[in-house]
């Protein structure tokens, strides 16, 4: 144990920066009231002192306050849903209660919500990928709250991962796809920039190619919001498209579940004119027509094994240990053999 | 204005209670280690008093932390899904972080969040439906907490409301189902306990009956934890029993998608051996197949009217008005003419 360092203050960050506590307030409330070149100065003094915009909360945290904050892309389409439920029934269990942000894939709202969620005093912080500015672990160093990264796993990456391969799941679905004969594929994906699991499973697609001594330029890739709506748009404009694929890749569930829509109102069938997958394996994938052939993600065990770890890691348990979690691919109707 | 009272301690509640603080603390944080007794009186000393178990937080929210608290039922299978989102898109438009908590449908859980929420400074609160203890109610205006319920309309409940008449929409939907000729319905319901939504649901097909002449015998209730899986189970059960439904109304969209899943395993085929109707109008009912006929929930206008309603009330625009919104029946695929 070390001496606890005096707590920063407002003041503290503007002397170190040279500006006005103003401006350095106005830097944290209002970013885009700034130039970039105030807040970069003012963030470097900020991650410097590990500086907490609500010092009384966060002094009051000291002394435990028993939250524990999650930060997710949406609550929208269930896609965390299942996995949050399972995080929370293991923290009331044990007299934690849970608060949720969520950052509609924006890396600056997620930002403003860690800080926002530390400055309320949560204990512990659930986040959801690696991808994040380095001052945001800063950050929560000098707080010295402790983060798990879920949804992903990288044993090499800044925060213990609890999570699943998204690169080596989606790279055995390419396989299966691969498998059944298609060689003209497509992806729909939800939009790469601040999604680092949108990135890997894109690369696994990419290796299984290249394993199979593919071109990378067999697969198309459609980059797209996220939605049942724009996963059915995607899907119409790949099929109406010069070389249409014979398997889309979806990116996720609720995607694939759009294409599906879409293929019957073209009238296409699935599987037997164009194969549709999917990742995530939430609700909608069975509830599907055809039922969808995807990538089963153990939501239930990564929320509960998160909460587990934080819980233990607040109770004086050391350090936080990753471990991977394994995908399955779920072989229903939707994936077949390339059309004759 | 009047002039604020002086915040009240723990001290306040153990002398006023009769307990000392150790047990008020108890009584708090871990309320199953003391007697129903003891709870009582400790809870009647804090209703008095208004006190709010995190006096150094809340001290703070008095200078406003631009936090708007929401306590939901329920994260798994996005029924709150689209509104909340819907809200937390006006509220950072307008400054406001979105912390969000979920109740499992538990009262004694809703409770502890609010008063969590509040502790940490929640600025306002979104809650779902009327029901709740009359000192949560207390509590929220002795803290001077807005709060704007949801889910549910009643010009004289304890809190303004922005919602929807859950009796009236699921009356119009018990009506279209009669004019169908069906005479033996059913109901899928979501427990009834902590959940005033599923119980006026309830009452509006009985007051439909009641209008047509009929008896309120001549609807099955099945009450069941709400899931897919849980609402395929219930079907199968009614569908089993002596004298089968002809009609199966669903508390909501997704006991109704369970149920139509289990009806194609049964090898029935709807709407012609059976009819399913759902209530929300979620994306799963657009999903299903054949698409559900359901009772479509204006999620977005509500969400983005309570944001706006919270942020003028912060802002100094006096008392909140309650807004009925209205619901449509959304006449799709799966509720067809009784059976010959």
């Amino acid at each position: 144990m070390t001496a606890p360092r005096p707590t920063p203050t407002l003041h503290d960050v503007a002397k170190l920066s040279g500006y006005s506590t103003a401006t350095v307030s106005r830097c944290l409330n209002f970013p885009k009231q700034v130039s970039e070149k105030t807040r970069a100065k003012v963030m470097a003094a900020i991650a410097e002192l590990g500086y907490s915009p609500n010092f009384g909360a966060r002094a009051m945290a000291a002394q435990r306050t028993n939250t524990i904050g999650a930060i997710i892309p949406t609550m929208e389409n269930a896609i965390f849903a299942r996995g949050l439920q399972a995080f929370q029934e293991e923290l009331n269990a044990h007299g934690y209660t849970l608060l949720v942000a969520s950052s509609s894939y924006r890396g600056d709202l997620e930002e403003s919500q860690i800080r926002s969620l530390v400055a309320r005093g949560a204990d512990a912080l659930l986040l959801v990928g690696h991808q994040r500015a380095p001052e945001i672990y800063q950050f929560l160093e000098a707080q010295q709250v402790p983060a798990v990264v879920t949804w992903a796993y990288a044993p090499d990456g800044p925060r213990p991962c609890i999570g699943f391969d998204n690169r080596a799941s989606m790279r055995k679905m390419a396989e299966e796809v691969l498998r059944h004969g298609h060689r003209r594929l497509a992806m729909i994906s939800a939009a790469f920039a601040s999604n680092d699991r949108a990135v890997a499973r894109r690369d696994g697609i990419l290796q299984a190619l290249e394993a199979a001594g593919m071109a990378p330029e067999a697969l198309q890739v459609i980059e797209t919001p996220y939605g049942i709506e724009t996963g059915a748009e995607a899907f119409a404009d790949l099929m109406q498209g010069e070389a249409p694929p014979t398997a889309v890749l979806c990116g996720n569930d609720v995607l694939a579940v759009g294409a599906l829509n879409r293929a019957r109102e073209m009238g296409l069938s699935v599987p037997r004119d164009v194969s549709i997958v999917g990742f995530d394996d939430i609700e909608l994938a069975q509830v599907a027509y055809p039922a969808l052939t995807t990538v089963h993600v153990p939501h239930r065990e990564m929320g509960q094994k998160a909460a587990a770890a934080l819980i233990r890691r607040l109770g004086g348990g050391g350090e936080i240990a990753g471990e991977e979690l394994f995908t399955e691919l779920r072989l229903r109707d939707s994936l077949g053999p390339v059309p004759v």
